[in-house]
Formats: C-alpha cells, sequence, structure tokens
C-alpha cells in the first residue's frame, strides 16, 4: 500500500494559502521543579489564546515512539515526508544551509578546524573556536590550493566560526561515510571508512576525503590553533520528491539560520534571505504573500532556551513570538499550523521524545473548544496523537485541497 | 522500513534500572451495573495516586483494534514484540511455564488425558479432571516406555491436574500442526497433520505426533477415566531475539504463575522461583535489585477475578497491589511502567480487546495532571493510545538509552 501515491492522486490544485509555523523545540513537560507547568502553560499568550478557539489541537510523535530526532529528521517530518525512509547527513543540510546547491551524486561534508599535537593527535575538537574571519581566511587557502582531486571537483566555503563545509563533486560517488571526528580530545584524526563495505561508490568516497585529508593537513600545518580539521555526516543528497510534486505546492521557507534554509531548500522551498526576528519575518511573509501557497516559518528560540534549561527564557520567547502574531494574522490564510518540530524540556536541556502540540486553524478544522494553546489541552484535542508526517496532509484536507476517495 | 533496527542503533548501553509491573487483565469497562465505576476506579489507591502526580499515562492495544489476546501475545506485546510477527504456540509456552528449557528445533505440544469409548470416541475431554498425583503417574509410565521415537528423544512431563506436556527433540522438525483434539466429546481423536502441506518438517513432526499415539495409547488402556489423550497448540519455539541482544538490557521476571515465568524465559528473561505474593515478589525485587536493569513483576489476581466476573475481588485485589507498592518504591528506579496485558473486564467474565491503561513514571516522563491512574483518566494522558509493542521503547526512551535521531 502506498499511500503518498493515492494521496496524490487526490489532490487538486486549489493554489491555497497555508502557514506552517515552527517554533523550534516548543514541547515541553510539566515537572514538579516548575510548579507542573511547562513553558507554554506559564506563558501569557492571548494572540493564541484567541486563535485557540477557532481551532483543533493534538500531539505530533516526530519520528516513532520514543525517539529523539534532530533537526533535520524533525523538520523532514513536518514536511511530510517520512524521516526513517528519508535520512539526510547532517554534512548536506549544513551544505545547503550555506547556500550551496547540491547536485545529484554530490558528496557533502561537514567539517570544523580542530587544534592537533606534534604527534597528531586532537587536543581541542573546536580549534579555540576561531572567529568567522579566521575560518574563511584558513578555507581561502585550502580553497585556492585545492580544486580538484583526479576528476572529483572539491567545493570548500567557510560557516560561522570553526565550521566549514567539504562538498566533492564528481562521478560515482556515494555517502554515507564514517566521520573523521573520533568524538573527543586526545586521538587522532579518523580515517574514513564507507559505512556499507560493499559500495563501490562509498568506497571511492572515502578515499577521496583520506586523499583530500593528506593534501589539506600541510596546508594547515604551524598555524595557530586551527592547524586541523574533523569531518562529519559524510553523506551525499538523497532523491527526495520536492514539495511541488508532491503537493502541487509553491512553498517558500522564512527562517534565520542557515539548518532551516538547507532543510527547506532540501524539498524545494524558495529560500528568503533577510529577515532576522520573528516580526521581520512575519512582516516579510506580508510582502512574499502573493507568489506562494505554502510558508514555513521557523522560529528558533524556544529551541535555545531549552536547550539551555532556561525556562524563564523559552517562556518569554513564546511571549514574544506570541506579541508577534497580529502581523502574520493581517493576511487571510487557509490554514495555520502551528507546532514544533520536536519537544526540547527544559528539564531534558535538549531534544526529546515527547509528542510536540499542535494547533491547527481554518475554517474547517472545527474547534475543540479549548481556551488555550497548551501540551495538557492538546492531549485532549480532535487531532488526537499522530506522527507527524501526517500534518501537511491535514492541512491540505483544511485546505480543500483533496478530492473525495472513492464514491 | 525496519523499524527495530533503527532503534537498535540509537540504543545505548546506560545499564538502567527498570520496572514494567503487569496486573493480568488490569482494565475494564464502566457499566450501569457498577455505578459507571470500574475496579481501577472504585479502588482506594493511595500509593498509586500519589505516584500519578508525577506520571504520565495512556492506553495500550494489546495486538490490534478489536483483537482480544491470549496471555502469550498479551505478553509478547508488553516486551516489544509484534505479537503478529512472533506468534508461539501454546504448546511452548506450556512446556516452559514448567520449567523445561526448550531447545531450537524442539517441537511443543500441550496435551491432556481424556476419556474415550470403546469405539475410540472422546467422552471426556479432560478425563474427569483427574488429581495431580494421577497425571504424574500416568506421565511416568509413559515416559518410562517412551524415550525415543527413531532419532527423536520424547520429554513428557506432568502438570497440574489432567494436563501434560510433550517435547520432541530431534534434527528437520518444525510446527506448528493441527489438534488432536477434536474440541468436542462424540469425535474421534484427530489425526495430526502438517499446517502447511508444503512444509517437510511439520509433515516429518505430524508423522512422529501420530506415531507417538500408536505407541501411547495401548499403554493406557483400561485405566480409568484417564484412557486416552489430546493434544493442542503443537508448536516449536520461534527464533526470537533476546531482550538482552534487542535492548541491551538485563532482564528478570518475578512472576507466580508458570505461564508467565514461561514466556518472560522464551525472550531471555532470568525465571526467579520462591515468591508466591506480591509483597514477597516486590521483597525478592529489592534484594536482587542490583543483579538486573529490568525487571517483570506480574500480578495474576486482577484477571483472575475479571474471569470469575467478581467486581469486588477484583477491586481488592487492586487494593492489595496498591498496600504492597511501597516495598517497590523503596528503591529509586529510573522507569516505573503499570499497566495489565489486556483487559479482563467483570462484565465480559474473559480477556477483552479493550486498551488497557498504563501509567509510566520517570524524571522525564513529565505530569499530566491527573489525580489518579484510571481507564477515564488515562484517555486523556500524554501517551495517547498506542500498541501495546511501543511501550518497551517509551521505557527506554525515558531511561535516557536512545541516542539522537540524525542531525
Amino acid at each position: 500500500m502506498n499511500l503518498d501515491a493515492e494521496y496524490s492522486k487526490l489532490t487538486l490544485d486549489t493554489k491555497p494559502k497555508m502557514a506552517l509555523i515552527v517554533l523550534d523545540g516548543l514541547g515541553d513537560i510539566a515537572t514538579k521543579e516548575q510548579q507542573y507547568m511547562t513553558p507554554l502553560e506559564a506563558a501569557r499568550t492571548p494572540n493564541l489564546d484567541a486563535l485557540t478557539k477557532d481551532s483543533a489541537q493534538g500531539r505530533m510523535i516526530p519520528v516513532a515512539p520514543g525517539i529523539t530526532p534532530g533537526s533535520g529528521p524533525g523538520h523532514l517530518g513536518l514536511f511530510g515526508y517520512d524521516p526513517i525512509e528519508f535520512q539526510v547527513g547532517r554534512g548536506v543540510i549544513e551544505t545547503l544551509g550555506l547556500g550551496i546547491e547540491l547536485k545529484s551524486g554530490d558528496v557533502a561534508a561537514r567539517a570544523n578546524f580542530c587544534t592537533i599535537n606534534e604527534k597528531g593527535l586532537v587536543t581541542d575538537r573546536r580549534a579555540g573556536r576561531i572567529p568567522t574571519e579566521k575560518c574563511e581566511e584558513l578555507c581561502k587557502i585550502l580553497a585556492s590550493k585545492i580544486k580538484k582531486i583526479g576528476d572529483t571537483e572539491v567545493i570548500i566555503r567557510p560557516g560561522k566560526e570553526h565550521r566549514f563545509v567539504v562538498v566533492f563533486r564528481g562521478k560515482g560517488l556515494e555517502g554515507p561515510l564514517t566521520d573523521s571526528d573520533p568524538n573527543r580530545e586526545g586521538l587522532p584524526i579518523a580515517v574514513v571508512k564507507a559505512q556499507n563495505a560493499k559500495s563501490a561508490k562509498q568506497k571511492k568516497a572515502a578515499k577521496l576525503v583520506n586523499d583530500f585529508y593528506k593534501l589539506a593537513l600541510p596546508l594547515l600545518k604551524g598555524k595557530q590553533p586551527a592547524n586541523g580539521f574533523l569531518m562529519r555526516g559524510i553523506a551525499h543528497q538523497p532523491a527526495i520528491p520536492t514539495f511541488q510534486e508532491r503537493y502541487k505546492l509553491r512553498p517558500v521557507c522564512l527562517a534565520v539560520y542557515p539548518m532551516y534554509k538547507g532543510l527547506a531548500q532540501l524539498v524545494g522551498m524558495v529560500k528568503i534571505e533577510g529577515p532576522q526576528t520573528i516580526r521581520e519575518q512575519f512582516e516579510r511573509f506580508l510582502l512574499e504573500y502573493e507568489k506562494y501557497d505554502f510558508f514555513f516559518i521557523h522560529f528558533k528560540y524556544t529551541d535555545k532556551h531549552g536547550e539551555d534549561g532556561n525556562f524563564d527564557a523559552k517562556k518569554k520567547a513564546i511571549e514574544e513570538f506570541d506579541a508577534a502574531l497580529p502581523i502574520l494574522l493581517g493576511k487571510k490564510l487557509d490554514v495555520i499550523a502551528i507546532t514544533g518540530d520536536h519537544s526540547t524540556p527544559c528539564k531534558i536541556k535538549g531534544h526529546s521524545w515527547h509528542p510536540q502540540p499542535v494547533l491547527l486553524h481554518s475554517p474547517y478544522s472545527g474547534s475543540d473548544k479549548l481556551q488555550r494553546f497548551t501540551e495538557t489541552g492538546a492531549n485532549t484535542g480532535s487531532l488526537g496523537i499522530f506522527e507527524a508526517k501526517y500534518l501537511i496532509r491535514l492541512m491540505q484536507a483544511n485546505a480543500k485541497m483533496f478530492d473525495k476517495f472513492g464514491a
């Protein structure tokens, strides 16, 4: 049974206007330490409350019960792609986030400068977090000396601080490969290997990466503190059907952080540059309104403060979001979904497996008669607890994008 | 997509301490006859109530919607094995319950003495429920005369009353076979056949069982009332990955009844003998605490009284359990799950398909802000209604046993 094929057959090209608003890591847990309140429950959210009145609620399992997703699978799920079926390497995501368009067959690696001692052992996995300018300077040196290895083109681009990416563009290459990052200090840079020893393409790619090391390390010799580098998440861009093909939607991404722009681009979203705050993102939405059908708007700070275990800051981030929300509501959208890509409970200080709450608002969502949008309320909502990959199907349904199935 | 393989890849060997406490047949239904209260709702449970405050709740579908499980599939599901994928014959379960360790390739049958008349027709399928001593005596006769059939070893062991088991240990054998039990009186003992006519191993096993009859029936000739026997659930031990392999956990079983010990043993749990009451089981848990990671504790009486349709006794059994619970709480477990293997509603006087309530307690379970652990409360819990096979994955997540999925 191929459910996606059935959805496709039913899809009507109605050119709706929909927004998927992701408060990264929104979900949380009620604990004694915080008087059994979650940040979403503790926050003052008059605009969300007003929207709630005419909305449905539920909770979403990001990947599968008990599984804590990274940002990649978290967003792939929200975009309606099964995160287990569509696995994307970190190298690919980082590369896309830097605005580099990957071609079919490219192998991309997330890299960062590190410090190694005279014995070749890693003494600082982040090279003291060198400033971005220093990283740019070092990448320039590497890029000017290493343009090709055999027939394979090598593309090197700096990121923020000690981070950069390397793309290998050639024939017969494939990921995923093992990391060269030994994951802790005191060990040497690891030799990169094919994850599947039977794949000739992975083996060729692994040899290329190891050859790249032989050329690049001598160029960094004597530099301090960045005299080495580590590579992780070395993978190729998987074949992912685009949003346009899959949903008959023209999608656009309004995100601030490169990672989320990269993820959006991976599924064929147009990437908008410029906005730096949620207010600016919503204002830009007003300007772009006519040009697209589907707006993915990403708010980072709920996750950031959750990761820091800062309950008050997470609560305030939600309030900041709520205060900006009326800007978005200035345009009449057919469907609005507000959710997270996963939970980031303050107590856990990291991503978690707890289903994130979701609010779905449309003229046809119905009202769950809840006063507020909260985790506890969402438990009792009409959407139930469902896999995140179905959210976009529910949004499409609410936008009347599906024909009746059968007579 | 193999989800279990993904869970395995993510599993960290954190040596947590977890308890899965099964109140057999716990779930019930609220009916007018009982003033719309379930036994769990009617029971006085101060200790469960206190635990509830910092716990999540939900309900679990034991196998699939509408399916009423036997004890085998009910427990296999709780242990995280899809009960449709991993089907275990009753013969195998009974054999394990008698403490006989099965070897790969063994075919085991559940048997019981019966009465046949001079025409060979079954007149009493249970031979008047002969006393256990009589059964032991008859099994001794059979076992002393039939040790081997060809190359195949035959192991005969008495159970309670008219029940016994027969194990065929040889090469090239496989189940499942059809029953020899005609299922009603007035019919002859049925010839046993392969369930899959194309399986040479099943056919060989069927011939063995029929040959066994030819040797055994003459030995019972003239005995009254047990002059024949019936065989059911003739099957081999399926290949089930052990708890250790699958979850990186050292599991132990604290059960009183043989059936549940057998089920636990099937998935590689260590079987503890001795405790006869829930207090004794909890006290033994304290003694065994250091040696294991995962404690399966089985309480039978909720099911027993549900089967009898005795509401008050089921309620009292829950109260008895609740009174003993503080003994368990004397050790600081990382995760506690309290549930049933299925529902046994008093009104139905038998197992049912109704999802059983589950309570999950850990420092990271969050609070569902419920005052009590009940079927109705569990309907609104953050765990939702989910398949029982995922419970152990949620327990693992709560014990921080899973690495993050993807970047």
